[in-house]
């Protein structure tokens, strides 16, 4: 059965023949950015080989995901290993190739992914959900055919900290707020959260207001929910919020938290984004 | 020549002649935890053997550590492989092993590191250093020989958010504020950066002042410094702080933040922790 919604197809992974937990897969034009998939989804690939494994154990408590090159367009190959099954917590390698122009395979992405079986257990939130106006009281952007596919894949409610409507240099802080959810329907799960924490563009544009060259090289994200918390947002809004911290001598890193807008924190996640100038 | 600083003995590694980037070394008393080596001499160890490798290429920027399982008292294995550089990156896999009982290596540790060159260009810190008293204005916390090994290798003085006093459940936040630096002075460099960034205590047993069973099962620390700003820092203090933030069914994340005395965010940690109850 072919898949109808643009990011199952994105994840569409074949397992192939070679060995347990080697899948083929093709980049997804409706998910592309400027020079390589959008990152959201190669992160949510790496997720998803471990989620077919057949030896998987729980769910994905941690994922951190290294771009070591931009993918090509075109097919590529991901294998997902079980280095290490315990009792409860289980810790996998990821590495995603593509065939070179040589024939000797490339390198794209590597990415470590821990899963577990999660117990009930005292919880409390110290990262609360910030005030701010529900999703309907909050203008959608829209995206003209100029801009890049992946972000046409996503609703957008912009609180604060939107695209510089202005490139003049005036930028003073790094934080920005919105709703967000899949444009086309889909409700929540481990990999759209997965890619959804890696949606907000680069903090250097807003805290500089000049488009730098920039592109992140490795994040992680922790997944606090159960699959059946997920399946309680469904197809509901997420408030994502994202700042930047440190920018020196071309990197900067950007904290980002995902809460369901009954104020769940479903994911906190961080990056580490290269820059210039 | 053998290094006389318990953190240099720690941290000595032998190259093999088996491969390139594959290191032996031995696990330190010194650094003793309570069921395995402090966390943060493991994550110095992975840095250390990326450090350490021929092929290397600029400074680290990013280290993420996966505890798969407790290292044992005793010799282990280090493997480095730069799977990719680039022009100005390069992303390495690392992995310690340890011989098993049965003979086959067990597999504790997986680790992903990513080091360039760093260039110089604009920069921001929208993460200030809080305002605090100096280090000389803070009590030293003095360590009995009953407590783990590894703390007594630290001076610390905690600020704020110290160990409970009493178990009595009455915690109501999960930060920490303390001014830090190695008890028998050490410049810093980039290996005792990533140790450092493990320092503190699990979040959950200030949030609950409940002392429950928890661990460290990954982290990562991202570095903003380049080795002559470490430099500059030399045997001064850091101070650290550290803030849970998601306690559910069975994982908490808490993230950590290091600055220099002058108020340089030297490195910024998160890390996701296993926990009881």
């Amino acid at each position: 059965m072919t898949p109808t919604h643009p990011f199952d197809k994105a994840l569409e992974l074949h397992h192939s023949d070679i060995r347990v937990g080697h899948f083929t897969g093709m980049t997804s034009p409706d998910y592309w950015n400027m020079v390589g998939p959008f990152g959201g989804t190669t992160a949510a690939l790496a997720l998803q080989a471990v989620l077919k494994h057949p030896d998987l154990l729980g769910v994905p408590i941690a994922l951190t995901v290294n771009y070591a090159a931009a993918l090509e367009a075109g097919a590529f190959d991901i294998q997902a290993t079980a280095v290490r099954t315990n009792r409860s917590t289980q810790h996998w390698t990821v590495q995603i190739t593509q065939a070179g122009a040589s024939g000797a395979p490339t390198m794209t992405t590597t990415a470590t992914v821990i899963t577990a079986v999660r117990r009930e257990t005292w919880g409390e939130n110290d990262l609360p959900m910030p005030e701010v106006p529900r999703p309907d009281a909050v203008e959608r952007i829209t995206i003209g055919p100029s801009g890049v596919a992946w972000v046409r894949q996503y609703e957008m409610r912009p609180i604060s900290g939107g695209i510089p409507a202005q490139w003049d240099g005036s930028g003073h802080h790094s934080e920005s707020r919105l709703w967000l959810r899949d444009a086309q329907a889909r409700p929540l799960d481990f990999p759209s959260l997965a890619a959804m924490s890696d949606l907000f563009y680069p903090r250097v544009w807003l805290r500089r207001a000049k488009p730098v060259p920039a592109g992140t090289v490795s994040i992680t994200t922790y997944f606090h929910a159960n699959a059946a918390q997920l399946a309680e947002v469904g197809t509901g809004f997420l408030l994502g919020s994202a700042t930047g911290q440190q920018f020196s001598n071309g990197f900067f890193d950007q904290a980002a938290q995902l809460w369901s807008e009954s104020g769940a924190l479903l994911a906190t996640s961080n990056q580490i984004v290269y820059y210039k100038e």
